[in-house]
């Protein structure tokens, strides 16, 4: 049970690009690196596209005036001149520029850590991946729902043959804050549909990816064949991103699946699910109740397991934090990987490739899986909702 | 609110063919039919196959042993002969031997009560309606979970505008009674996954023609335009008829929707749903919480109506049987649609074309439109699960 | 399973006093005496204290009109005079009448089943059960929500000690429909809140009556040893008698339970639950979800029970009626207890004694139990919410 | 919506006596006061009282290991001669040491968190209270389930008149982890039930003292007049301190009221809940799913109201951290009442009275209620179970 106590060294000196006043996730991000006080401080950051107000923020995170930077270029000149220079920095800036600042960061020596969707194209997951271990550098990617202690117990009992052979994987994440054109007004919210900035897509790349790395994550083994993708925009303006989008897939195995990914599940209040269904039984998780996993044995009474129990498994017990009963949300799990990247970038740092070789936690594979699963998706649905190989 | 008191003239002498001891179906159209005692008597019967042993329930059930017939055509034949003879009958038998049985009771000039799937093709459920309407009978189909009072909510609501446009219809009827082969030894089961005797699927029939009939009742002015349906056989030994079928499907008017079918759906409990998301708001029925229905507005607190309160719409509460509190199941909801098919009966006998114009229930239409969905989606997958227009 | 089969040698000839057309009860004593056609005919009734509404009414029920009689005087005097003459009556009049009435058909010949609760005093209760005793007749008492299997199942595991020992029971039969004084205007309620109608309390014997017994039906070993019990009057108006009521009880064994009865818990929709804490585990039970049953052992996953597993013990079997997957609701509950009348009554006419000895119902000793439960709230309530020995 | 920045000039130089590393409290401390990093920071500790392990502790904390302290008052001495001294300590020891600390601490010149029951007795509290007043000093009580947003909601909708007149309030704080005796063996576990450390209670001071305080906070104009306590120790070696303890309320203004605290309600998971009933509607919120608050009108569809909707309270939303739809747990709530607490202490040390005046937080008098509330539950407990006046 992790309580606070440091996991590496000394913390690690870093910087936030973008996650300002007005970011959705921002918060996110430093609730999860700062929750220790042990792993990370906050020396740093280029906040905002408006350099002043992003100062102005930075200063009232604590951050020295003078290590607000105006831009991201800025920061890595500038902070590559100091010897307390940052060594981690995290990239919360809308999907189109993540590519050229993680490849400017990675130049500059630093490790990354990524808002999903990672990039725009396999390509240049690829590319990224090369420089990372030419530099030897950490990439790391907010999946930031997949650091829930019952995602590893899930994982370890699938693992184990508790529900048999898997046959079909259940996906969702679906939400109707975009139910409406007006959301769509909002600065947050604007750049995710436009194709310059969002990229080839909108749910796909916004929401399924999460849920799409938790099914890899809990499923390791399971290597899709191929898949089918229909997707909407129900609100046309929104063309050709999709707000809707439903999946089919073909496992190597035989299993089959679905992902729901959509913005506009009007009043929709429970967002993300998976139920992975088994020859004997079935796993089902829920992050509005991310402390609950359901295990339902075929001709047995129903389970239900709860997070920071004895009967878990030492895996989801080594990323408790408040202890059965008291309930836990978003900000453990966001927690939880940013710790894991600390660790990852100390590993690094220090030469340890045994931590590095056993660590699991959202990595530059697991940034790029997503970032080819939207490929095949949104190559599925603008040939007309096809049946396609994975590639 | 429904108490028992007459809705018909006096009760409809009733038979049944199938449905007998051993039968998974028999006892609740008994409880459906003779609910309120006003609308059936049970007088006649061929339960079984093995005629001894239907002879001996039918007399248990209060059936004179002469009136349990050995066979469907021993007792159309020797019925006929009867000045008090049945006027209607109800089908349970396995779903092959439908079509025949419908026929010659149509011909006998009996009405026809007949469990889904109704027939195997379009064809003969064109020729079966003809054949009804040449003979001025009815067909009523036991889509029994039809009943139940929140589903004329959700219509009125749907049909008030009370969701805004229709965007996504989401339904579900899964188990998982199935996920071990050892299931198929019980007599009651076996022929299910017997092409010869369940016809061209196992599931889609099974089952999601319940669910499909439920999205018709809800929002009958939606059309699908095409579907792709991929379907599976996870025990080998029911190929060619599926276990597992996943279905994708456009409507008309630009809506999209998902249907999942399976008995082998592992430990779940729940069975089936249907979700309708509109641009405004959701409304989400399960038959596990019948009495539940949850209406959600987007950027409003989610509610949910519970059945039998003033604030429902008229049509809800005609079919309330028990009461606000008091926790309705399946049994009321197959007492709903006996009834209903107990008015059409009488009413035709009557002559009374104004009830007939207007009254809601599972007629042979909607049978027909079962076996419709069926045979598209059967076409799709046996076409490599890909997009076939809606014939 | 259930599944209509006679369960006695022949239908019981019976008749209603009261539940007419404005009875919120008389509906659920039709549904569960007549569910399966082979245990009760309904053949005469003094359906309604306005006797033309009653024939009107009794007719459409299908009761001949000759025998709708106008009142329970003329009821017992007439049916005593005929060869096929009823031989079992239930009483669903209001509380102040079931004592005279039942005395009046005890001696006129007729087995008895009268709504709960079943008298004003134990006198009274002692008094009719020495003469149904003398006169070797069944008063069985409709505790309708009494005859859920999974009760018997909760029975049989506190009996096994798979809760270890009983340390606390949680009671609760609460809702909010008569919130607001208008309530009390209709003709089904008002007698309710009218001490002389109504008897010594409102809620305690309305509603708590219902999940006392069933507290009694699932742990038969536990005796109260003392109690105490606080009522209000919400709604002045009905003073005396309470809206609202909580409960203390000390069991002999050490064990210690509460009772929350209420008809003034604004907005709530899941009325009756049972929680019985044991050592070692807990039951639960609620009437809202009436085929689940939670069980709850400390430091183990919680878990649920359906109804209509084959894991259940077979008493919970063998009431059971729609099986797995299949909601039951109230009306099942009605039909098993009022199957074991029949069983009861049967039984009781053939000189059945080891069916009488071992059958698990309501009956006399059910009734007066009620009666002494809220005999002892009452006298604590005015005697200032003290504690008093149970006596 | 809180995103981190800062809430006061500069962060509090603090300190934590207790909450070493088998502590089950102290990480919550920590995630609370550090969630920001811009309110505190920890710069000192007398974390345990084997003072090497607490220096080892406090070190991997970050701590210098010179400012790591054998003792309380060692830390309190060595840290008034520094410039840089704490200036607020957390006191997260053993209830019994609480009184004594406290007053050193104020009499250091420190302001105060300490852990629920603050004392012992109301007159030690009311000391402290004078004390502090004197000093000029904060003193807040880490309730620390009492910051989730809905509680402010909450409050004001009971302020607005949303539910009418209060009828009922319906309290619970119960788990079952202390159901058998070995669960006393635990260091963090043992003194609670020992009455020199723990005090005149286990479960009323330990988990009932969380509900009544956000009992209070909801309703802040409840007074009770009137109380009944009836406690048990159902583990013999704890007597007489009690594992279960079950409380009746009643109020000034005729309301009544419902407390059940318990250690041995085995098997439960979901631990607190309030129901606050009125004449109109009522509220309903449990810390098992702190993001959700039910409101349901009697006669209309019940309500759940969703955290970080718009359609909250502008004091709701002020104290919203991750947004609709990211789930939300306790150790939100905790940050938020450490918020709080810093801006009483900044406020405090700048002389705004303005701020002091109407900020809502658990502070001292909310610390002497909770033990006036335990003083009179065991009062009456020991009294027999009888009803005594609050004093």
């Amino acid at each position: 049970m992790l309580n606070g106590e440091r996991s590496i060294p000394r913390p690690l000196r870093w910087a936030m690009i973008g996650g300002g006043r007005l970011s959705q996730v921002g918060y996110k991000h430093r609730s999860g690196a700062l929750r220790d006080n042990t792993a990370y401080r906050l020396v740093a950051g280029a906040f905002d596209i408006d350099a002043a107000r992003g100062r102005e923020f930075g200063v009232n995170l604590g951050v020295p005036a003078e290590r607000c930077y105006d831009s991201y270029q800025q920061l890595l000149a500038q902070e590559a001149n100091r010897e307390d220079g940052v060594e981690v920095v995290t990239i919360a800036t809308p999907n189109g520029t993540h590519y050229e600042i993680t490849r400017a960061a990675l130049n500059a020596g630093l490790h990354v850590i990524c808002e999903k969707p990672l990039f725009f194209t396999t390509a240049e997951a690829r590319e990224i991946k090369a420089l990372a271990a030419e530099k030897g550098l950490i990439v790391g990617v907010t999946y930031g729902f997949s650091g829930h202690p019952l995602l590893m117990q899930m994982r370890v009992m699938i693992a184990n043959g508790d529900i048999g052979e898997i046959r079909m994987v259940e996906l969702q994440y679906t939400h109707g804050f975009n139910a409406n054109e007006s959301a769509d007004k909002f600065e947050a919210q604007k750049w995710r549909v436009d194709p310059k900035i969002a990229g080839p897509s909108f749910v796909l790349g916004d929401i399924s990816t999460h849920t799409f790395y938790i099914s890899q994550l809990v499923m390791p083994d399971m290597k899709i064949a191929s898949l089918l993708c229909d997707r909407q925009s129900f609100i046309p303006s929104r063309a050709p991103l999709e707000d809707n989008a439903m999946v089919l897939m073909h496992y190597e195995n035989g299993a089959v699946g679905r992902m729901w990914a959509s913005a506009v599940n009007a009043g929709a209040m429970d967002s993300q699910s998976i139920r992975v269904v088994g020859s004997l039984a079935s796993l089902q998780w829920s992050d509005a109740a991310p402390g609950e996993l359901r295990y339902e044995i075929q001709g047995r009474p129903n389970q239900i397991l709860h997070h920071g129990m004895p009967y878990l498994d030492d895996s989801a017990l080594a990323e408790e934090r408040l202890g059965a009963l008291h309930t836990e949300g978003l900000a453990e799990s966001w927690a939880n990987i940013y710790l894991k990247f600390a660790i990852a970038i100390s590993a690094s740092q220090r030469g340890d490739r045994q931590t590095l070789a056993t660590l699991i936690y959202p990595d530059i594979d697991a940034g790029l899986e997503g970032v080819r699963w939207i490929e095949n998706c949104v190559r599925s649905a603008d040939n007309g909702a096809t049946w396609v190989n994975y590639q």
